[in-house]
């Protein structure tokens, strides 16, 4: 077997492993939405100038009034979740860190680079005597989600010993209504971690955000520094973060998607046993050779190095991609 | 006074000092070529996919060619250079670290959230015995200047100590020729850092580059993790950076921008100390009555806290805005 791609949207190196595959490769690998928001016309002015205060400061309060944290204030604006990571890892002296696993495998790796003593937890009670709990919910890739109140009580437990509760959202858009712990942060010692381009689609952006209590956003904030954010990510954050209605129909819509692959994947008598609206996780014998027969048919699905029975498969984005895929499936022995 | 603002381009907090100036605000406050690189037209794939790491490979080849680094190897991308200080000044465990000054108040700010102790020099000789010796060169504000052997001896005198010399080359797009020391970088102990939007007018795009030896490079990057610089930021850099015949004829153009501007000035009386092609720095007495005057022409220019009779002055980007400085110059008393 090849070595398992680290992350998903690979596909150059999908190409270079399937080099005969027809065109347009179609990449499922990701959680991304593949309706994308429609992008709004810029000003010239987004790319030429430094970033302004102000500008930050409007996208700051419409990711607090999008994601429910108390105010502006208690939001951290970063080019991405990914960069805020090794800093919120870096927030607390080096002690255990614990994982809730199996997830996102970057978690682990910052947390060992910030000096960390790291280990992959099973269940959520293994978190509470650490220095650093990182929790997904709902999990990438098998969906798993915890309530709010399961959260609060990890965060009293950890909080006995000064702990930091991390909790990523990064698929929260389309998880329970109600269920995001951002309305919580003024906790001092919980941070949630939002993504801007999975659910609008809009990756390549690199727009996410921390939201915690003003004191550790104040220091990430000094971390990244003045710009780290930039102006078309700010002029695009702003517009989508506050467009409500687009992300109510979107959510039916990727509700109804992600129904429709669960069709297209039980009809060929395929297990699935987790994900979200953006992504199904299925657990197949045979991956390694349904992730080929896909790959030669030109579709990239996520493999998984530690599990090798599962496969991640986000959503089709055309009616010609949904049908490349029924086909590929439907052609696998 | 007012509290000086801590950075240039903020128009913003400009308007909110001179509320009656005319608009358009003419920023002349930051050294940002005011002529843009033409905007490519973009894919909306590279608003909507991760970023690949093949396209993040070609960016880093053209940045390497462009800058004269051995290869791609010695090249971290990063959303701007501003987000790699903290990450470089971490490479060094705490100690001493000093910074050529006065210059760019990020670097001492940066490296004392490290762990570092820093304390600002004035002169090259006094950064040999520290653990991190910052030099920008030319230096911003006043342009100062020193030669590849300079930095060089200073780089042996350092790796006595496994001292880090960093160079700040974020004008050296206008500096002399020949002068960069991105060509060497195969030693360990010096990081190059080379700032994108500064020259190309692209400051909102968030794109800068350290430039070092493969072993820091990696570090470096494994800290920024795999997707720091956005895709727009990827794509334009990349047709940008190997634009060699856009950048001759834009050298030339601030060349003559920068000597019109020194016209303007001493025409005026205005005595000018120091600079680059991106922007002049002058003596003036009366530097607040002059900022203030230029502020209720609508012309924001940069005061220094520190440096009360300094003002940094940018190139205007239009004849309009040419006529409207030298007017204000005119009417000055």
């Amino acid at each position: 077997m090849e070595s398992a791609l680290p992350h998903g949207g690979d596909l150059g190196a999908a190409r270079r492993l399937f080099p005969g595959a027809p065109e347009p490769f179609i990449d499922l690998s990701t959680g991304i939405n593949p309706h994308s928001y429609p992008l709004p016309r810029l000003s010239s002015d987004v790319f030429a100038r430094l970033p302004e205060p102000a500008a930050l400061g409007r996208l700051a309060a419409a990711a607090a009034n999008a994601y429910g944290a108390p105010s502006a204030g208690h939001v951290v604006p970063a080019p991405g979740t990914q960069i805020l990571l090794p800093l919120v890892a870096g927030s607390v002296p080096p002690g255990r860190a614990a994982v809730l696993g199996p997830t996102y495998a970057e978690f682990s790796r910052v947390a060992a680079l910030a000096g960390h003593e790291v280990a992959e937890v099973a269940e959520i009670h293994q978190l509470k005597d650490t220095d650093l709990a990182v929790v997904v919910n709902p999990n990438n890739p098998d969906g798993r989600f915890f309530k709010k109140d399961q959260l609060r009580d990890l965060a009293n437990a950890l909080e006995r010993r000064s702990g930091l509760l991390v909790v990523d959202e990064a698929f929260m858009d389309v998880g329970p209504a109600g269920a995001s712990l951002a309305g919580e942060v003024e906790r001092r010692n919980i941070v949630v971690l939002r993504s801007f381009g999975k659910f609008f689609g809009l990756a390549g952006l690199r727009l996410g955000f921390a939201l915690t209590a003003p004191a550790l956003a104040a220091r990430l904030a000094a971390s990244l520094g003045p710009w780290a954010v930039s102006g078309p990510a700010i002029a695009i954050g702003e517009v989508a973060l506050g467009d409500v209605r687009w992300a109510e129909t979107m959510r039916k819509r990727l509700d109804g998607d992600a129904r429709r692959l669960d069709s297209a994947l039980t009809d060929r008598g395929i297990e699935i046993v987790g994900g979200t609206s953006l992504f199904r996780l299925v657990r197949v014998p045979a991956a390694d050779a349904l992730f080929r027969h896909l790959g030669h048919a030109g579709i990239l699905v996520r493999r998984f190095a530690e599990q090798p029975t599962w496969l991640r498969i986000g959503l089709p984005g055309s009616e010609a991609a949904w049908d490349r895929l029924r086909a590929s499936l439907a052609s696998f022995a």
